[in-house]
């Protein structure tokens, strides 16, 4: 869900930029680890709202809805970490991804319990433990100097799109 | 969780002995589905921490902190068709399984997504679906009069330890 759907990047420059003065850019994060890069990241997570304002990920909504009805969908997301993101999340996906069903929602600590046939995540901690036959990397800032071993790279939704609509 | 970890019945009898003034047994729910059982039962699920006061299952807490050291745990409750329980579930299992870490936390809707090798869970549902090797049918009212059909029937903690310990 963050970083792939929803758009943790935008809130986070957002947020910086409210606490440092100065927008950072995608070419300033990119490469870094989240934490490295964003001083407060800590305080952001955790605070009211965090979760259910941000924005979504251009051109992901078109496509969820025609992989929902192409595909047995779940959107799997590391929640439990935040309580306060477990409810936010529901609400964000209810409100943005109306046609996901409660059925179809899994918020979880570690998803190596997931077991699925493809997996479109942006980190490696989760595309290197799972178990299933295909696994894309979707790019974000902290993954986009990284080598994609053996998962296949994306750089959008349209990408996404191409392989599996 | 529900039904394995949660004493939902206990939380059920309490509610519904305050709406029609009689308390219900084991004997008189045994068999029948929860929804014919307890009328107002919609209204319970849906009630401030319903999830929050359920009271824990005999025998489960010394039981499961042992499986805990011995095996890769999870807990996996539905729980996305009931917003509010989210948090609740999670404070919950935070204050009466203090050993369980975010990280082996899963609410999701459905369980058909859940990879592992043995599954606890009082219902067909869950248990008929399950991919892995061992699936455990935890007795309670609404299943106690039902064929176990592929699955190991245990009726409390003391035999989930004589089978998994």
């Amino acid at each position: 869900m963050d970083g792939v759907l929803a758009d943790v990047y935008e809130q986070l420059f957002d947020m910086d930029e409210k606490d440092f003065g100065k927008r950072k850019t995608w070419d300033d994060v990119a490469g870094k680890k989240e934490n490295d890069t964003f001083p407060h990241i800590r305080k952001y997570l955790y605070k009211k709202d965090f979760f259910r304002s941000m924005k979504v990920i251009s051109g992901s909504q078109p496509v969820v809805e025609k992989l929902n009805k192409a595909y047995d969908l779940y959107i799997v997301s590391a929640a439990t970490e935040f309580p306060l993101s477990l409810s936010e999340k529901q609400a964000w996906l209810n409100e943005h991804f109306p046609f996901i069903t409660w059925q179809q929602m899994v918020f979880c600590g570690s998803k190596q319990i997931i077991r699925a046939d493809i997996m479109i995540d942006d980190h490696f901690k989760n595309l290197d433990f799972f178990k299933g036959q295909t696994s894309i990397l979707f790019t974000q800032p902290h993954n986009a100097h990284a080598d994609n071993g053996p998962h296949r790279r994306v750089h959008n939704w349209q990408e996404i799109a191409d392989i599996l609509l």
